[in-house]
C-alpha cells in the first residue's frame, strides 16, 4: 500500500477493527500468549515483515500493511473483522490487556485509542507534564485524548463546533477550557495558546484557524483522514513557525505501551454495550451523532 | 503582526531587503560595530525586544515584527529598503559578513539564505552528513539550499517543473539527482526516499506528490508564502507519518551563524551584479524567469 490508497481491501467484509476477546487456541510456533490470555487487536492484520520499517517496530507504517477489514493475509485470505464470535489473528498484531481494564471498555483502545496516543507520544505529552494540549473534536477519538493529557497533568483545550459539548467536556472530562470553533473571536483570542493540537475530527477545512491556535513552533497532528484535501495557508504556517505531523495508528510495541499505561491509569473508553441485534439501531444513532462515545458489541451476548 | 497578515507595511516604498555595505556612523550605545564593519541586514528591522520569542533569540516570529520595506520603527518612521546609498538599522538586526566573502553575492544571503538555512538547521543538515535532501524549485532560494546541503555532505534532489534546469542541477551545481515534477512516473518511482524536502517555490498547489517523496517520518519544509492555500490530502500526510514545516527566514542569531558557516565553507548567491540605471530591464528579465539566480544592484556606482 502506498501512500495515496487504503491496500487492497476487498468488499463486502464484515467490519470491527476494535476487539477484545480472551484466547481459546494457540499455534505450535506462538510463545507470546496462551490459552486464556486477555488480548485485543486492532485494525492491522499483516505487513511485510521484512522492511526497515518492519524491523523496526514501526509496522503499521509499510507499504504492505493489510487491514483486518477487508484486507489480504499473507495466505491469500482476504480476511473479515470483529463483528464475529471468534477471529484468527497472528500473535505479532496482538496486544496484552492489563487485568486491570474491563474488556468492553478497553476495547475501543486498539484504535481510537493508540490513533490519539501516538502523536500524543511523539509529542513528549507522556514525559512532562504541564503542558497546553488541544484536542479538536469530542468523540470516539477525541475523549481518550483527553483522558490521557489529564491522565498526566496537562492543560486541556476541547476546540468543537457543538456547543452542547462544553458542560460535558468541562464537567465530566474535566477539560480545562473549550473553544468553539465557529466563534472566531473565542478563536482569535486563544492565539498562539497552544503546544499541541489533536485533530480528531477527520473533516477537511481551512486549517489556518486551528494553526494560529498554537504557539510558535508548536505542532498540529493530523490523525483523520478526510476524502477531500484540507486547505493550507501559508502565512500562519510560516509565520508563526508551525507544525503539522501526520499519524495513523500505531505499532504493536506502542500499542502495548499504551495498554500498560491505560492499565495502570485506569483509562478507559466511554462506551454503551450493546448487543448483536442492535447493531443497526446503533448505526443509525451513529448517524445521528447520537453516540457517547463508542458503541461496543457483546458478541458473545445472544441476540 | 498576527499569523495572518503581512504587518502594518505602509505603501509605496523603496523595496530592498538583503543589503551588504560598510559602517559609515554608530550610536553612542553601539557595541557590536564600528566605523568600517562589513555588515548585512536583512528583512527584519524591528521587533518587540520584550516577548518570550525577543529574550529568546527568536525575535523574526515576534507578533510586532516589522520589515524594512514599508514596516513601521519603534518611533514611528515608516522604513525603507536598501535601493538606497545609505540606510539606519538598529544594531540589533545586522550582522557581520566574514571578510573571506565579496560583499555583492554575500548580499541575498540575508533573505534568501537564511530562509533555508534554518529549516535545514531545525532538521540537523549541519551536524550530520549522508541525507537525502529534496529541494522543491531551483532559483535564488533553492540553489543556495543546495549549495549548503552538498557543502555538508548530502545527497541532493532538485524537484523541479522545468526539464531545462536539469543541466545547471547536475554539472554546474552539483545535484545529485532531478526529477521533473510534472512527470508522475518518475515521482512515484522515488517515493519515500528523501529524508528532507526544502520546498522553496511559494507556489499554491497539492503537496501530496511532494509528501509521498518523504521517508516515513520526513518533512517537509515550506518557506514561501503563496496567496492562496495548498492543498494538503491526509493519505499521504497520515499513512506516511509525514511532517510538514513553516519557517520564516530565520533570528539574528542564526543569521550571523549563516554567515560564519558561509565565511567557512565560502558559500555565496551566483548573482548577476547590476548598475541602479539597469533595475527596470533586471525586473523584466525577472518576470521573463532570466535570472541565475539573483540580481544585485551595486547602489555605490552611479547609473
Amino acid at each position: 500500500m502506498g501512500d495515496n490508497e487504503w491496500g487492497s481491501i476487498k468488499y463486502p467484509f464484515v467490519p470491527g477493527h476494535e476487539m477484545t476477546g480472551i484466547v481459546t487456541k494457540v499455534g505450535s510456533n506462538v510463545k507470546k500468549f496462551k490459552v486464556g490470555d486477555r488480548v485485543g487487536a486492532g485494525a492491522m492484520a499483516a505487513t511485510c515483515l521484512d522492511c526497515e520499517l518492519c524491523t523496526s517496530s514501526k509496522e503499521n507504517y509499510c507499504e504492505k500493511l493489510e487491514l483486518i477489514i477487508g484486507g489480504t493475509f499473507w495466505d491469500g485470505t482476504v480476511m473479515q473483522g470483529g463483528f464475529s464470535k471468534l477471529i484468527v489473528y497472528d500473535q505479532r498484531y496482538i496486544v496484552h490487556v492489563p487485568e486491570s481494564l474491563p474488556m468492553d471498555a478497553a476495547s475501543p483502545l486498539l484504535c481510537a485509542g493508540i490513533t490519539v496516543f501516538t502523536p500524543m507520544k511523539y509529542n513528549h505529552l507522556f514525559e512532562t507534564t504541564g503542558r497546553k494540549v488541544g484536542v479538536v473534536g469530542l468523540g470516539g477519538l477525541g475523549h481518550v485524548a483527553v483522558k490521557f493529557a489529564k491522565a498526566f497533568g496537562h492543560h486541556v483545550t476541547i476546540i468543537s463546533t457543538s456547543p452542547s459539548k462544553e458542560k460535558e467536556a468541562r464537567v465530566r472530562l474535566g477539560a480545562d477550557d473549550f473553544l468553539l470553533s465557529t466563534d472566531a473571536n473565542q478563536m482569535q483570542a486563544k492565539k498562539r495558546s497552544l503546544d499541541v493540537i489533536i485533530d480528531t475530527t477527520a473533516v477537511a477545512r481551512d486549517l489556518g484557524a486551528t494553526l494560529e491556535l498554537l504557539k510558535v513552533d508548536g505542532t498540529l497532528c493530523i490523525v483523520g483522514i478526510p476524502g477531500e484535501p484540507y486547505e493550507l495557508p501559508a502565512i500562519p504556517l510560516t509565520f508563526g513557525k508551525k507544525n503539522i505531523q501526520g499519524s495513523l495508528i500505531g505499532s504493536i510495541e506502542e500499542t502495548q505501551e499504551m495498554m500498560d499505561i491505560c492499565g495502570k491509569h485506569n483509562i478507559t473508553c466511554d462506551i454503551e454495550l450493546v448487543k448483536p441485534g442492535q447493531i443497526n439501531e446503533a448505526f443509525d444513532r451513529i448517524l445521528r451523532n447520537d453516540i457517547k462515545y463508542r458503541f461496543v458489541i457483546d458478541i458473545a451476548e445472544e441476540t
